[in-house]
């Protein structure tokens, strides 16, 4: 693991490191921030999952986290959000597949599956690895930003007892139901539309078992230029209809962008401390 | 003046302007960040000078400024580093001049004269304009960061009793004693040496009338990779040497770049806000 910078922020240290990922079989970077409070314990970590187009910085500038972070000492660990540099041909060359659109899966299909394993990534392979380096607990969150917010509800969605708690700000909610979306999970994931339930919200939280059900907490802006592709309604009906928790709440005049990110990550960040602190039967310091 | 983009923030608007600047004989942009106070009533405002290379998006996107000023109730006004597309051929081809290099001077050489009249434009043309478009009072404030750090405490040194505060963070403090800062003030503004002191915060302290003298706060980072070239020291030593009020705060740990900026900056606005509201024999609303 290389170290690529590290900077001082909110008394903690910011840092991005390049690895070679296993199961992406390619080099991968991402970035921690690790609160004061690291430097003479343990602490709990939220994951937090990047949109389209961005790389693990778009949130570590933008978003204002790290001042929570360093209040609540909480480590926030931020993905890239694609492998990049691998040698498909053309793989950065539309902004709907490939180089910072991995939407989170595995891919089965060529030229993809070769690198394109983020969900085993995010879910295994990261986590082993930070809790290998880093001084972090047991206790995890998760979180993410439209495309992110996509990945962090369904690996949660899909993997019961393993996070604390989750949110998303403006998340993708059925990207099998848009026309961009059905386009890049054919690519990803070939065209038998049952392969792609385990990477749709909104198909998804009908097969959660009861006693797996983690509330979702979703913000959303009124004025988002996305809202036709994120379909954050969807997401709600399905939730009805299950009797799965959601607290969806819109927000009148916001857009997609960080600005609208960091004016509810606080909330966000306040509500996994509470969670990520709240059984203390479990490994907390 | 034409409105290019608006987003909510913290319950306030971030707005973006061009319009055409008569003593630059340019267009030029600049950002404000109305907060919600700004609905109903009139509220003071804090103009925001930015370091080399940045736009008026670098403080916008990553201080975290906003979140402060929407409590506080301030606008923040943060002008472009210079101006930009005039003609001039090569303008923006060295970092360390033209574009984005400004260091908010009135340039009296060839070919920048035309363009490059940063002072008067932060300290008479864009207050000017803002007074008329926005809900502003008349008490405003003044910072910035790096070059911005510069400018602003220039500036404030030069316009006793037009700013009820001012401060820095990692400011360039003495630029005619660096290698850089002299070519760049030989080729703005000539080689007669007398000409450059308008632009030295620590060849201006001594000459500020007693009653003028606004104290300065100063942040900056001690492993700041730019700390040779900007001499905090020199101006410590000025101001030691003139009796004039400095406030320096040496932090260790921290380099130049936002990272430390987002985490001082909520200091510098409650530091901005109290000065602001301190004087209600002045139209404070």
């Amino acid at each position: 693991m290389e170290l690529i910078s590290q900077q001082r922020c909110f008394d903690g240290w910011l840092k991005r490191y390049r690895h070679y990922s296993d199961v992406c079989n390619s080099d991968m970077i991402f970035a921690i921030y690790l609160p004061p409070q690291a430097e003479t314990q343990s602490v709990p970590v939220l994951y937090w999952l990047s949109g389209l187009t961005c790389t693990d910085e778009n949130f570590t500038q933008k978003a204002g986290a790290q001042r929570v972070a360093s209040e609540l000492g909480m480590a926030i660990v931020c993905p890239d959000t694609s492998p990049r540099n691998t040698g498909i041909p053309g793989e950065a060359d539309d902004i709907n597949i490939g180089v910072a659109a991995s939407f989170y899966v595995n891919a089965t299909q060529e030229p993809w599956k070769k690198h394109y394993q983020m969900y085993d990534y995010i879910v295994d392979e990261l986590p082993a690895l930070v809790n290998q380096h880093f001084p972090i607990t047991d206790r995890c969150s998760i979180s993410g930003h439209s495309m992110g917010g996509h990945g962090a509800i369904t690996i949660a969605l899909r993997n019961p007892g393993k996070y604390c708690s989750v949110s998303a700000l403006a998340p993708a909610c059925h990207p099998a139901g848009t026309e961009h979306g059905r386009l890049r999970y054919t690519s990803y994931l070939g065209p038998d539309e049952s392969t792609w339930v385990p990477y749709d919200s909104s198909l998804l939280v009908a097969q959660v078992p009861e006693e797996g059900r983690l509330p979702l907490l979703v913000d959303q802006g009124e004025d988002d230029e996305m809202l036709g592709s994120l379909q954050p309604k969807v997401l709600q009906a399905a939730c009805e209809q299950s009797g799965y928790p959601l607290t969806l709440r819109m927000h009148p005049g916001y857009d997609h962008g960080y600005y609208f990110v960091s004016t509810f990550i606080e909330e966000h960040l306040r509500y996994h401390a509470a969670a990520l602190a709240s059984d203390l039967s479990k490994n907390y310091y």
